[in-house]
Order: structure tokens, then C-alpha cells, then sequence
């Protein structure tokens, strides 16, 4: 039997995203985000929902391209500012030390000490509630090379992403390896 | 100096989500996503995308409802076959031992054995490309009361939930604490 926990936004895991815009002057902004995730393969798409409120939703809607900057365990403490503050107060770079670097493919900074960013143009801007919905299409992931592995992937034990845990606001870190995706699965074929 | 590794969606952590559906005759399909996460508070929905050839596309269409059942590292080779086959050729409940049990809330069937599941109503339809998103307006969550902490909430932990490394296909744990969200980042305020 079940217990019925409410209708709230309790999934899991949730990522912890850094999104980096142009402000209106040109200047840089980062938020934190973890209402996200991949939500198409052709072409590369991902999903992340802002609120009106914030000053990187109508950024976005303004210069129709943002970041992805993967938050991971190192940066912790750095992608948590991005969500206690606003950069209508505040520059988040200059308070952080972090670097805001040019994006030569989008028109949007991306956070330079970073080890995992995605470049994304806005394609569709959907409204789901409090939220909206930002779709932007991947136009390049850029790495750190001491995060590659020996396939040109992006190795998940050495970037460390952050997991969030919604309403009880935790950060965890990513575990041991527990299996082969399409293989495991294949004991139950007949 | 970052690494281009070409437009592809190489986003971490991504979740591993089986979506339960009702198939035309009534009997229940699951099948495995990863291309999802939370996409508004109020209401609070998630997003989840598959592809139009899925018998799952057609399910959701249909009934407008389904549940998000979480993967978990207990039930990592069986979400996993999830993926590997389809519905249209194989019962994947029989096949998996796994019971479909009917939510009294969403037309959509439930996997009884995952400690916590999430039941959806069809909110939105969003084409994206070769992905078919699918924002779900989440009416309630339930667990299993081993995995709830002293706040009524699941425990990360205790949970185990499966992340997804895109490309690679490779399913980690959950690790270790690492900090409290919208607590940690304080260090930067003036």
C-alpha cells in the first residue's frame, strides 16, 4: 500500500543547471534551474522552465539563446548563489570570481570555469503555469578536456553533477556505476 | 579552452523514467524514458518526450493519462527491458513479473513493485522534432513508506533512483550528500 504524498513536484533526479543570458545591456546573468531535462533527440533539444518573475525569462525571450552550464559538486556553493540571488541587484559573476566567456555560436556567455556547457538558440517557448517552458535546440556542447573520456564523451564520474532533490532542497552527487543501459534488460527476452 | 563534442544531448543528470500506459485493449504497456523532468511548480507538471512510432505515443493520446514510475537501482534491468522491447510484441509485465496495478486517480495503470510512482493527466501536447513532448499535470505522488523520511517526503537515499549518462548509456547511483540547496551559495553574499 502507498502513501499518497500530494500533488507536488517530487521526481527524481532533478539536475541543477546554471543558465547563463545577456541582460538587456550586455552584461552577463546566471540563474539556477532544476526544472529541466533533454526533450528531443532530431534535432538535440532541451528543455528548461523559468519563471516570468526572473530576469533571465525575459533575457531569453529577448536575445532567443541561452547556456547550460552543468552544476557539479566543485561549484556547488556557486550555482546555489545563482538561486538566492537576482542579477537585477546584483552582478553574480563579479560576486562568484567567475568568468563570463562569449558563446562565437549563440548570444549568450557562457560560465568559462565550468567543465560542461551547452550552447542553445530558443526554438519554441511554451506556457505551462507559474513556469514557462523554454525549448532551446543544442548547437554545441563544449567540454573540459579532463572531463572526456577515451570515446569523446563527457565521463559522469569525473564532471560530477549535481542531483537535486526537490522540496527538501538537497544536493547529492553521482554514485558508482550500476549497470550497462540496453544490455542489463536483455535477461528478460525470451 | 573547452572541446566541441557537436550538437548532441549530452545533459547530466538524466532520469530513468518508466511511462505506464493503457494499451487499446485494456491491458498495460511501460516503457523506458529518459528525455524528461519537471517542467512547472503550480500546477506542478513534468514533461516527458517519446517518439510518435512508440505504442506509448498512441496510449497517451488516447487516454491522456500516464504515470512517471521512477527507476531505481533495484529495478534497473527491468526498466531496462522496458526500452529494449516493445508492447506491441510482448506483454512487458508478464515478462518482467511486475504488476500493473489501476490508478484510482489517472487512466493509466501503475507499477505496484516501484517504491514511487507519479500520476499524470495530459495537459499539453508540444512536437519538438523527432519527440513528441508530453506535459503531464502531476494529481498526486505516491511511495512506499520505506523510502519516506521524518518530513514526508522520499528520501533520495533510500529511493536509489537511476541517472542516465546520454550517449554513453550508462546507469550510475546516487552519491553521497553534498550540500543544502538555497543554503550553501550564502558564502557570496555580501
Amino acid at each position: 500500500m502507498k502513501k499518497s504524498l500530494g500533488a507536488n513536484p517530487l521526481v527524481y533526479p532533478t539536475p541543477v543547471w546554471a543558465i547563463a543570458t545577456y541582460n538587456e545591456d550586455g552584461s552577463s546573468n546566471a540563474m539556477c534551474a532544476a526544472w529541466g531535462g533533454i526533450c528531443c533527440s532530431k534535432p538535440p533539444c532541451l528543455a528548461v522552465s523559468l519563471r516570468e518573475a526572473t530576469l533571465s525569462h525575459g533575457n531569453i525571450m529577448k536575445r532567443k539563446a541561452f547556456t547550460v552550464n552543468i552544476g557539479t559538486e566543485a561549484f556547488a556553493a556557486q550555482v546555489d548563489y545563482f538561486g538566492l540571488s537576482t542579477g537585477r541587484n546584483v552582478d553574480k559573476f563579479a560576486a562568484t570570481g567567475l568568468t563570463a566567456s562569449a558563446s562565437t555560436l549563440v548570444d549568450a556567455p557562457f560560465i568559462e570555469e565550468f567543465p560542461l556547457i551547452i550552447e542553445c538558440t530558443l526554438q519554441q517557448v511554451v506556457e505551462v503555469g507559474l513556469h514557462t517552458q523554454f525549448i532551446g535546440e543544442i548547437m554545441d556542447v563544449k567540454a573540459d578536456e579532463n572531463i572526456i573520456d577515451n570515446q569523446d564523451l563527457p565521463d559522469i564520474e569525473l564532471l560530477r553533477p549535481l542531483i537535486f532533490s526537490p522540496v527538501a532542497r538537497h544536493y547529492h552527487g553521482v554514485g558508482n556505476f550500476v549497470a550497462q543501459a540496453f544490455e542489463v534488460g536483455k535477461k528478460f527476452r525470451k
